[in-house]
């Protein structure tokens, strides 16, 4: 469930172009407004408002954006005003850059969407970077973290329902064999975790807890400095429950001393419109504290107030 | 360009699958016909009246077809009624079944069909088999050509014909060194032939050429019975000059002793909308006798007129 709120009667393209721009003129620029709009806006709802801005002032509402506003405000507003599969295919190119890259954004992006949009975020990544994701995150990668990240990152996998609990049961044991031989990086355990459906998956892992006593991810904690093993257990946890991996995410960003903005931004940026509500029970569960009280105490400025508006701070 | 031939004058989806109705009905089936129409509609023609005749008798015509027809006749008209995805789909899915398996096949459609096209034909795969193709390729693969395979089949190439010569440089001189190392299953090996697009992957293979005096494909001779080394061939020919690639498994399929009426079949009815004239010029070009004749002299009956239609034999 979404934390984003729109309200009931929202304002026409023309209108909100117009009112936008108007907060990019004169002396100041009048962030409030800005969130005001945006921050409320569903992304069909950005991508006309941004179709006829642009129409209207010749310029993308980005470009306008990018030159008014700055810092951690200045992104937040950016990736969120962004259409989703341009959003992550911007996210996903950054995260195998050399002076940016994260194998972890990678992760995420490939194992929480679902497999359709994860299309749409190569065609937008074709679009914009001239190349795909896949020669990118290959390229930029090597070794055991390659052998992983390069099919999950190109997986097409089916979405359905259905479950075969023959192939859960036998590959459950697959797993669980090379688990205990520390076989981290064994084909087959790639496979199964880079190509079977999510439910599929789900089926195995649960079968794994039954017949052998421990969820897998706690298997795969034989030591946690290990990168390629916390990597491991990111994709599982990101396919088979992505609010407690967001949940982590968050709490990780928020109690980190600096907080960590790029984290805190993509995440709300990203799950506003998606499972924000789910990410916030997981968040009060764990830290006995509500997530918009957390932002708030960690943030400030314009930059506290997009967040708690994209979290639904104030909200029943 | 392809060889199949429509008349000036289509008759309506409604008039054809009265025809097709009327071929079926009756002591004998009238197979000139079925040929007369089917192997003279295109893609979107098919599906109109695959769609009209489902609507109007109850029943799939591929159903039909599959009821009146039999043996290689049979399965040349199945697979050509069936829509490109959908047909894919269908051969792809054969492709990783035990009894059936091909890996040539995986290849072919993984690296002669565009990134677009494959992904249609993910999703026809899904839609039929409730399952993903990288899943069934993965599971039914093992060891090098598993990893070979895998990322042909799921990765989605950039499509544009943009070429950055540095790289194509670079990674020629990695192809290069990896090749006379004999390390044909290197990471960064497969990395470069599954990841990058064609455009960029011909310039690089040129400049190997140029650069190192030999065509990849001469170098990757080493071994004829090799199975992965013919693969690695295949793949670097599918990608780069499917024609070529597609004439000699017609000369195969034709020159063997009994004809392969598989692969002569699938080669026909999968490139007959597509490049089939390629196809029959590389033909000529290499056995001096032209395709349609090497397909009469070793086929009969109604197969051999479905095939010649579909080759456009007797065309200027």
């Amino acid at each position: 469930m979404a934390t984003l709120t729109v309200p009931a009667s929202v304002p026409s393209p023309a209108e909100d172009s117009e009112q936008l721009r108007k907060a990019f003129e004169g002396w100041g620029t009048n962030e409030a407004l800005i969130i005001s709009i945006l921050a409320h806006r569903n992304a069909a709802q950005r991508t006309s408002i941004r179709k006829t801005y642009e129409q209207t002032y010749g310029e993308d509402l980005l470009k306008s954006l990018d030159k008014e506003l700055s810092n951690d405000f200045e992104r937040a507003v950016l990736l969120w005003t962004m259409d989703p599969a341009e959003r992550d295919a911007f996210l996903a190119n950054e995260a195998t850059k050399r002076l940016t890259s994260s194998n972890w954004v990678v992760i995420e992006i490939a194992c929480t969407r679902s497999s359709y949009d994860l299309f749409l975020v190569k065609q937008a990544y074709h679009a914009r970077f001239k190349k795909s994701p896949e020669e990118d995150v290959a390229y930029h990668t090597s070794g055991d973290i390659r052998k992983l990240l390069v099919p999950l990152v190109s997986s097409f996998r089916y979405e359905g329902t259905e479950v075969n609990m023959m192939l859960a049961k036998s590959e459950a044991k697959i797993l669980h064999e090379k688990v205990s031989e520390k076989a981290y990086t064994d084909d087959d355990l790639i496979r199964i975790l880079t190509t079977r459906s999510k439910a599929q998956l789900n089926a195995t892992l649960n079968h794994y807890n039954n017949e052998f006593g421990n969820a897998i991810n706690k298997d795969l904690k034989t030591d946690p400095k290990d990168e390629y093993l916390s990597l491991l257990r990111a994709t599982i946890k990101c396919l088979t429950c992505p609010e407690k991996y967001f949940e982590k995410v968050l709490r990780l960003a928020i109690n980190k001393q600096g907080t960590d903005e790029g984290a805190l931004t993509r995440v709300v940026t990203t799950r506003a419109e998606i499972d924000m509500q789910r990410i916030k029970e997981e968040y009060y569960r764990r830290n006995s504290v509500p997530l918009d009280h957390a932002i708030a105490g960690d943030t400030s400025g314009d930059y506290e107030k997009m967040l708690l508006a994209l979290v639904g701070h104030g909200n029943a």
